[in-house]
């Protein structure tokens, strides 16, 4: 790369290492043999850490620990007939090669000890001989064990398929840049939810709807021709996570994606993909049939439809026999669906299912469904819509459910259709891209927030009945023919941009994500260690307090943006910054005014019994919690009520003091997360540590302006003064008014 | 970065290059030195030859040569005080550094043999005393000269300006790169066009019209707070090549560049270049003070219009003091201009300089306009409006005019106006990024194209009038009252992308660009081996036959595209492929076949005295040549005229028989090229190799694509057999009118 590093006033010198000043000459043959390998090398040496590694970061391992790894790995025994195979072979000399400074010998069979020893029963006669146990495994999980084979110290990477196996390596090197022990090795996992998928809200022109990481990754125009090397990039990456699957285009869909054209560069990604357990899906128009059928109907129930659904499903097979299927955002937003045509969700999704059932493929129904004409409550309309076709669904179709009922909001109750239809596998959607959580300046780690939501009891079946129970099917196994499938799908924050995720801290969003679909029940502490650990350094003096920002930065969020429960105050259309006071428009629920409800009495949602009475979507001990003002989490508060300015909350303090305390309390958390990265420059490359400390400058100032403009605003419903010790707003509260953005990026144009 | 060369089959040891198999433990401590360095280097070592190095590639030297230069090149004597010092003395270090392996040692005074000593009289007491002959040079000249002082051998590289010694570096530098002796250097230079200025046609969404290498590098959601690296890295690379000034915003304006909120990120940007000795200029729309003044009126005459302006100049300076000043595209293809208020371009040109002028601003007015209703010929109206306004003019305006009359066409004859305005100084507006070319998988370097128009002989002031002198302003230097200024635009082909331009070849083309605004008198072919020399290798079994590649494509692409003369027969929009059945819609210049005139008699566009005309606008010496069937140039036969298919050309082929050769011929040197490029895997990295190999078979096919459905289309006029051995057309004509390309990058939006 063109080196910047000068720029920022670094010696030159840091760019041609040289540790003894003049060179030495050639007096020393081996001493100039460092010499050269040095010169060789130190061009490429002085690549800016850019983040475009990833957690992929195969940085050497500090001399100690590095030697008791590789007497432990000192050899590979690994087969290499498959694609696959071929990928977990090479992604282990390849890590331990940059871990360890030398990847280990390449060998038929383990002669010697420190053997590693990778495959399955199938590929290696050395794993079938072990007898080992791998019932229970399923196809994609595997074993890690210590072991003495043929009479030497061995590491056994054990599964019952080639992808298996692949993970397994990912886990063992893991374990290097994590620096764990591995010389006692007994471990066993496989994924607890079947599909682990991205969704790219990706337009075929490049442009991401809420993307802000530059463009699409996907290159349409020089597809199928100009396969970029960064398809395998993303391969490697979210094999390493355990994602298994890819949804290559937006939901609002653009039915030209199942064209033949088009069709044939998918096949070309998901030809990129295979080797890597990756399956491509697809987002389906529900009209394509008329826009680029020819037909006069799109009508589930008209067999002229049905046929030509089959024919297409027909068609994609032959190119991608291992198509995952399709993803269907309908009657949403505009979206054509089946009521255009007076048909029911399930006859959308079952006509669909029955296209690509022959096949092997699956149907995902999104369920982020609400009306065109306004709502008496929007938070309640999938529950409404979709309760009453539990048990209609094809057993190859999964409903797929946003955490909230909203829209993906700062913080929102776990949504409502969780346990309340046993007989559907539910699949949750998470959003990893920032669309109201700061863009990719903000640092906010997801992983909180994530597991807060698959902690939350439904207590569909009594209590224990967790979200994560919902979703990966264990709550209601034992339903009557219940469909087997279980999955979560993440709204992907990866684009063009050289970092993947438009900013480093993102990065670890996808990689919880993918973390917490292969296991829902992981603590997001543990994923954010772990992360910190192979993508910057496993200092403890770096990790614990950069795990602490993690941890805290989400409730600091919520706290500047929305605290107290509310939700839906950004911007409009690009939800860009504060802007409580959005009103009017086409639609009463895309609006500020509809979900703050703030009045010179009070601020919040009525959800109670007596108001939307959502609250009763919920079960019987959840809705009393819920509506209870004395009861609901305070974090909920002006979700589920409508609450006066000077009702006092749990803190003693009224609901306005409250409210601007923690408007303040986010803004604080911001400025300590500056002060503690500022102190960890020693820890980390000049390049990152310079990034993240310029977005966290550009965090607290937004943070200061989203707390400043919504207390000018409310100020002007409650009339009460600030707090004693609270700061005046910077600016009036025209000034924020006017503020507009009409370029902001990841708009849904 | 993820590695991906595994993918591709190499052996993953290549990734952690390990000289000797297996570790030796550590037994020889300085050979574990080597060990320890080559395992901590080992990582960035991998990182595959992505193209993001530009020309600035400081691989190191090989062995040999690398002696000679570093016995010259011992120590550094140069100045640090200012941010430009700074920057040229760390180029030095660090290219050094790359070049030689490591860098001079840094001295306040040359005291041993091989000291580089870089400066002014100003800056460095060392070069004052020498007492070099400055003059002459200019602001932005150097010298560079191998030279004893104080009875040591150096090297000095002195100009009269911090700019100009920085330039000398990079030149230092590039001599290295491209292995010249530099025992006894005696070279002076100066450019010889004082305004070498990029056009980013870059909205403020970071769409790029007509890009194709990712979005806009301007961030300017995160400027100004985010700044990022690359803006420094496109500040070196066009200093390196003698750029001194860059137009941020797409001549198809929008107002909000001209906000206050805007002129910050604008003065961020200006910052960052600053040091690198280039000028931020900015695309006003005329109608500004409509659109962000309040006021009712844009007219030039109007004083509240001119007040307007005044004070958003003054804003602007107040910011940014070397602001360089506005590039304007009015009244054309539907931009506001004078002419909506019954002015002339003078006028609305004047009043614009005069608001930047008493800050030393310039104006650049585009010549590239067209009347909003159908023209008789549109090759005539710009000479047609702005000829009769030479020396309305003021002082500080530029007229800048593309290269040939239509726009950007894969070969033009030289614009007509170039020579008709002696009063007024013209800049050449060249087009590197390829619009009309094959966007970026297309290997053509523009060189030649380049050469042609600015070596073309206007005859405006005799024989020997050529561009070129136009351009520099020597051929009219004596006309009294003549502004001095002189510049050259150049449409930028970078974008986001990691290797800047869509492709490695493309990086040529800007590189070439730079190089002929500081001397249009150089040779193309000379440019094209200084940057493969300095972007691959040195190795001449690599350099002359891709140098041979280089210089063939230009004609390659007029072949098998738009062959004797031919123009404007691309897709409708996007410009990308054939569609010579172009027609209908809002212009019918802006259709296929308003510029072929197919009938079954014959094809072309008669300008001749009894057509159009368009020949008289050139001086009678060149007007009489391209009237003439018989002395035009083949290459702009059609161009020029209308001929029948049977007329014998000086193949001595019929037309219709020469058409379908070059057709051909251009497909067939593309497949040359492949076979040229197959052949030099040796030469190259595989990550390079590898794109350009997969960019020259999509050119294969598409040019394929170009000529059969070129050729399926005029022989439905034509009527004519193929010649003997022609290949038929893959495809039916209908096929090809069928192909549509919605999502082609870089359209007009």
């Amino acid at each position: 790369m063109v080196h910047t590093t000068a720029n920022r006033g670094h010696h030159p010198l840091s760019v041609a290492p040289w540790p003894y000043g003049r060179r030495p000459g050639g007096r020393l043959p081996l001493f100039a043999f460092a010499c050269w390998l040095a010169a060789l090398l130190c061009l490429p040496a002085a690549q800016a850490e850019d983040g475009h590694d990833l957690w992929l970061r195969h940085a050497p391992v500090e001399s100690g620990a590095a030697g008791d790894y590789r007497a432990r790995l000192v050899q590979l025994v690994a087969p290499e007939a498959t694609a696959t195979q071929r990928v977990a072979r090479d992604e282990l000399l390849r890590g331990l090669g940059g871990l360890l400074g030398a990847s280990p010998a390449v060998s038929n069979a383990p002669d010697r000890d420190g053997a590693l020893i990778l495959g399955t029963p199938a590929s290696s006669p050395r794993i079938a001989k072990l007898g080992l146990d791998l019932d229970g495994l399923g196809a994609e999980g595997y074993l890690i064990r210590s072991l003495s084979v043929d009479g030497h110290t061995a590491t056994v990477v054990a599964a019952n398929s080639d992808v298996g196996a692949l993970y397994g390596a990912f886990h063992l090197l893991r374990l290097l840049q994590t620096r764990q022990p591995i010389d006692a090795l007994d471990l066993r996992t496989s994924p607890k939810v079947a599909l682990r998928v991205l969704n790219h809200w990706d337009n075929l022109d490049r442009h991401v709807e809420r993307g802000y990481a530059g463009q699409s990754i996907w290159d349409w125009h020089r597809l199928p021709d100009w396969l970029d090397p960064r398809y395998t990039d993303y391969a490697r990456a979210n094999a390493s996570i355990g994602i298994n699957g890819t949804v290559l285009n937006n939901v609002n869909a653009n039915a030209q994606i199942l064209t033949p054209a088009y069709l044939e560069k998918v096949e070309a990604l998901a030809g990129v993909m295979r080797p890597y357990g990756i399956r491509v899906y697809l987002s389906a128009r529900f009209s394509a049939p008329m826009e680029i059928g020819g037909l006069k109907t799109a009508d589930p129930k008209d067999a002229a439809v049905q046929r030509w659904w089959r024919a297409k499903a027909d068609e994609i097979y032959a190119k991608i026999p291992d198509f995952g299927g399709f993803l269907v955002k309908a009657n949403s937003e505009g979206q054509p669906g089946p009521q255009d045509f007076g048909r029911s969700h399930a006859d959308g999704a079952n006509m669909l299912a029955d296209a690509v059932a022959p096949h092997g493929g699956i149907v995902m129904w999104r369920a982020f469904v609400y009306s065109d004409e306004e709502p008496d409550d929007r938070a309640k309309q999938a529950y409404t819509e979709f309760v009453p076709h539990d048990g209609e669904f094809r057993d190859n179709v999964l409903v797929q459910v946003k955490n909230g009922a909203i829209d993906f909001q700062p913080r929102e109750p776990f949504h409502p259709l969780f346990g309340a239809m046993p007989k559907t596998p539910l699949m949750m959607e998470f959003q990893i891209t920032k669309e109201y959580l700061g863009f990719a300046t903000h640092l906010v780690y997801l992983g909180p927030m994530w597991e807060e939501v698959l902690r939350a009891d439904t207590y569909a079946k009594g209590e224990g009945s967790t979200v994560a129970k919902v979703v990966d099917g264990s709550l209601e196994a034992d339903e009557p023919g219940r469909s087997r499938l279980s999955g979560m799908a993440g709204v992907a924050n990866i684009g063009s941009d050289r970092d993947w995720s438009g900013s480093h801290f993102d990065q670890a969003n996808w990689y919880a994500y993918g973390r917490l679909a292969w296991d829902p029940y992981l603590d997001a502490r543990d994923i954010a260690a772990e992360w910190v650990r192979m993508t910057f350094s496993n200092d403890p003096a770096f990790v614990d307090p950069v795990v602490g920002m993690m941890m805290a930065s989400h409730q600091a969020a919520v706290d500047y943006m929305t605290p107290l429960g509310l939700h839906h105050l950004m911007g409009r259309g690009h939800h860009y910054g504060p802007a409580p006071w959005v009103e009017g428009g086409p639609r009463a629920d895309w609006t500020s005014v509809y979900f703050h409800r703030a009045t010179k009495e009070g601020i919040g949602f009525d959800r109670t019994k007596t108001g939307s009475d959502a609250v009763s979507q919920y079960a019987p001990p959840v809705a009393e919690v819920f509506n209870d003002p004395a009861r609901v989490p305070e974090d909920f508060l002006l979700w589920f009520h409508h609450r006066g300015w000077t009702d006092r909350v749990s803190s003693g303090r009224t609901l306005w003091d409250e409210l601007v305390h923690r408007y303040s309390r986010g803004v604080a958390e911001v400025q300590e997360m500056r002060a503690t990265w500022d102190g960890l420059a020693d820890h980390v490359d000049p390049e990152r540590h310079h990034q993240v400390a310029r977005f966290l400058a550009i965090q607290q100032k937004e943070a200061q302006w989203w707390r400043d403009a919504s207390i000018a605003y409310f100020q002007t419903f409650s009339g009460l003064p600030l707090p004693e010790g609270e700061a005046a707003p910077l600016h009036s509260l025209d000034y924020y008014k006017s503020l507009e953005f009409p370029n902001a990026p990841g708009d849904g144009r």
